[in-house]
C-alpha cells in the first residue's frame, strides 16, 4: 500500500482545484442536496420499465427514453448475452486497430440498409457520434448554424473544432435563411428530428430548401426520432421525405434501440472519409459485443414489426388527449416527448417534486436547458405504458397544476 | 419509402462536403486500400485471445489490450449476461436523469476503494473520461501542460476547453519545471502512467514534486497501467507511491478490465463537483448494465488475484528477454507494451506486413502517432500468451528485421 502523504493537509490545492471547488453551481447542487431530494441522480434499482424501482419505491416511470420497450425485450437481452459469450465482454481496442469486429460491420450494414443509404459508421456513444461528426467536418473558419435548442453533443463538437457557431431561432428555417444569406463561410446546419426537451419536430423539408439555397450541408440528429416518428420509424426525416437528402443523419442506440452507442448515416464515400479522419471514433475503444448485438437485435425487431411504432404513437395520442381533457396544453407534436410548460424554475421543480411524491417520475427542464421562466415538465411515453398509467399521470399533472395554482395553458402562476 | 431525389446528381455538394472528400489523408487511405492490405480496420472474427480469427485466418495476436485476458474470462462474461437479464440491455438515459443505476454507483464505490481514494466517477467511454476531465477543469486562460506523447483524448479535452496547451519533452519533468517556472497561469499537468505507443512509464514521483513547486494539478492517465503495473495492479501510480497524491487518476475499462467505459478517480469533494459540471458525462447515456457489470467483475478478480498481474509481468519479461536474445532492443519498460523502433514509416508498414504474412498481428506506429523516422513495431502482451507464442513472435521479429535489413538496435536501415 502507498503510505498516505503526511503533508497533504497543510498544502493548499492547486489553483485549478480551488476554483473547481468554488464553482457556484457546485455550491448550489450541494445546497439542493441538503434541503431535500434533488431531481437528479435518482438511484434506479430495477430494469427501466413503465414501473421502475427508484430510491426504494415502485415508481410510475414517465421519464425514460426506452420508447419501444426494447431495452427489456427478451430477444434483445438474449442477443446481448449470446454476443458476450461468443465475442467476449469487450474487444479491448479501437475499430482502427484490433477492435473492428465483424459484428460492428454487420450493424453498420443493417443501419445503412434501414435508412436506404450507402454508408454508416458506428460509435461507442451517441455523444461521440455528434462530437465526431461536427469536429471532423468543421474547420476554424467555418460556420456551424445550429437551432437554439440544440443538444450539447453538437455544441461540444462545434467547440472542439473551434469553429464559429451561430444560432437560429428554434425551428425557424426563415431565420436561418435570412442570417445565412449574409454569410460567405462554408458551413453546416444542424437540426434535430425531434427535440429532446420540447419534443417538437423540425420542419425538415423547408430546412433542406434553405440549406440548398445557402450551400450548407444539412445534418439531422434523429436521437429521439428513430423508432418513434415515421411509418417505419426512421424519424422525422421519413415523414418529411428527406431521408435521401440529408447529408448526414445521426442516431443513438440508447433510446428506442435500448442499448448504448451511436451512428452516423450517409453516403458511402463521405462515411469512408469519416472512418479515417474522425478523432473521437479513432481514439475510442470499440463498443462491446453485447451493446452492438443488442442494438442490432432491436433494429431488426423494429424493421420486422413496424406495428411497434404505431402502438407507441397510439399511446402518445392517448396521453395528449388525456392532458387536453384535463385542460393542460402540451407543446404540439406527435413524437414520444410530451412537454408541458410550467413557468418559473422554482415552480417546475415543485411540480416535479409533487409528482414524485405521488410515485411518478418525470423530468423537470429548467434553465439553462430551457429559457428562464419557460421551465417544462417533460413526460416521455413508452409503448409499454398501459392506458391506466396514462390516465394516472394525466390526473396527477392536472392536480399538481391546480395545487401550485399554475395556469394549465403554461402561462405560469395564476394571479391569486 | 422516400422517393429518391431526382435532381441530386446535378447539384454540387455543399463546400464542406467537397472539402471532406478532397482531404489528402482520405485519398492516401483509398490508395492504401487499392494497393493491398492496410494495417487498419482488420476484420476480427472471433473473441480476442492469444489466437484470434482475423480476415479468415487464425492469427497470433500481439496487438490487443486484453492484457489480463479478462475480456474472455467466464466470470466476467457471466456477470455481463446476468446484468443484461436483471437490468436490461440498456438504461436509455443519462446518469443525471433516468440512467443512474445502483450498479453504476457500485462500480464507483469499488473503484474508489481499489485506489484507496474517496471518489470515482464512471463514464461510458475512457475517451469521455479524459475529454470530460480536461474540459471541466480548464478555462480559456488556463494552461494545460501535456507530455508530447499524450493520448488524443486528453488533447481533445484541452481543445474543447479552448485552453492554452503547452507540450513538454516526453517523460521530462525538468523540461516541465523549466517551462512552468516562467508561467503564471493556473494549470494542470497530464501524464500517462504507461504510454500507449512507446510503452514506457512516467517518472511520477518527480512529476509530483514539479507540479507542487509549480502549483499545477497533476493528472495521471492509467489506461495502460491499470492491471499491468504495481503489485496490486493500480498502475505506475502504485509503483511510484503517488496514488494518494495525484489530483486525479483516469482509467479505462477497455483494456485490463475487458469491457468498455472509463472513470476518473480522486477526492470525494472534487469528484462530486465533476458529477454536476462535466458535459461529456451529463450529456451521454449511461453505460449499459452488461458493460458496467463486466468491468466490476474484472476489477473484483484483479483485487482477489494479484497473481494475475505477476503472471502478465513474467510473460512481458519473457518477451523482452527473447527479443534481446535475438539482438533486438525494445524500448525499456516493464509495462505490457513492448515497442521496437523500426525507423521510416515505409519500413514500419513493411515490417507489419511481413509479420502479418507469417500469421502475426501487431500494431505499426507511424507518423503522426510517432515522430517521422521513428516508426515503431508495437507488441502487446497478454497474460494468456503461452511461452511458445512469445518465442514465435520474437523469432518472427528478428527474421523481419533481417529480411528488411533493419538495424536491430532501432537505427533504421543498415547501410548495404
Amino acid at each position: 500500500m502507498t503510505p498516505p502523504d503526511q503533508d497533504t493537509p497543510d498544502r493548499p490545492p492547486a489553483p485549478i482545484i480551488s476554483r473547481l471547488l468554488g464553482d457556484p453551481r457546485v455550491a448550489q447542487a450541494r445546497l439542493g442536496r441538503r434541503i431535500g431530494r434533488l431531481p437528479y441522480f435518482t438511484k434506479v434499482e430495477s430494469a427501466t420499465g413503465p414501473i421502475t424501482r427508484m430510491e426504494g419505491r415502485e415508481i410510475l416511470n414517465f421519464g425514460s427514453n426506452n420508447y419501444l420497450g426494447l431495452a427489456n425485450d427478451a430477444r434483445v437481452i438474449s442477443a446481448a448475452q449470446e454476443a458476450a459469450a461468443r465475442w467476449g465482454a469487450g474487444v479491448t481496442g479501437s475499430r482502427l486497430l484490433n477492435g473492428n469486429l465483424a459484428l460492428h460491420e454487420e450493424l453498420e450494414e443493417a443501419l445503412r440498409r434501414f435508412y436506404g443509404r450507402t454508408g454508416a459508421l458506428v460509435f461507442s456513444t451517441g455523444y461521440g457520434a455528434n462530437l465526431g461528426l461536427m469536429s471532423v467536418l468543421l474547420g476554424r473558419h467555418d460556420r456551424a448554424w445550429v437551432d437554439e435548442e440544440m443538444h450539447a453533443s453538437v455544441l461540444d463538437g462545434v467547440a472542439l473544432a473551434r469553429a464559429n457557431m451561430k444560432r437560429f431561432g428554434h425551428n425557424d428555417p426563415e431565420d436561418l435563411l435570412a442570417q445565412a444569406a449574409e454569410d460567405t463561410h462554408p458551413g453546416i446546419c444542424v437540426v434535430e428530428g425531434v427535440y429532446s426537451m420540447r419534443g417538437d419536430r423540425a420542419p425538415l423539408r423547408r430546412f433542406l430548401e434553405v440549406c440548398r439555397a445557402s450551400r450548407l450541408a444539412l445534418i439531422v440528429d434523429e436521437a429521439h426520432g428513430l423508432g418513434t416518428v415515421g411509418t417505419r420509424g426512421l424519424g422525422t426525416v421519413e415523414d418529411e421525405g428527406v431521408v435521401q437528402d440529408a447529408d448526414f443523419i445521426t442516431i443513438t442506440f440508447s433510446k428506442s434501440l435500448g442499448s448504448c452507442g451511436g451512428a452516423i448515416i450517409g453516403d458511402a464515400e463521405q462515411i469512408e472519409a469519416l472512418r479515417f479522419l474522425t478523432r473521437p471514433f479513432l481514439f475510442t475503444a470499440a463498443n462491446t459485443p453485447a451493446s452492438v448485438a443488442a442494438a442490432l437485435a432491436a433494429l431488426r425487431i423494429l424493421q420486422a414489426e413496424p406495428g411497434l411504432v404505431r402502438e407507441l404513437k397510439e399511446r402518445v395520442r392517448s396521453l395528449r388527449e388525456a392532458l387536453h381533457a384535463r385542460g393542460l396544453r402540451p407543446i404540439p407534436s406527435d413524437g414520444p416527448i410530451v412537454s408541458v410548460e410550467v413557468g418559473a424554475d422554482f415552480d417546475t421543480l415543485q411540480a416535479w417534486r409533487l409528482l414524485w411524491n405521488r410515485g411518478i417520475y418525470a423530468n423537470p427542464v429548467v434553465s439553462p436547458a430551457a429559457p428562464a421562466g419557460k421551465g417544462l415538465l417533460r413526460l416521455s411515453v413508452m409503448r409499454t405504458h398501459e392506458e391506466q398509467m396514462v390516465r394516472t399521470v394525466a390526473d396527477a399533472c392536472a392536480d399538481v397544476f391546480s395545487d401550485l395554482q399554475l395556469s394549465h395553458e403554461g402561462r405560469g402562476k395564476v394571479a391569486s
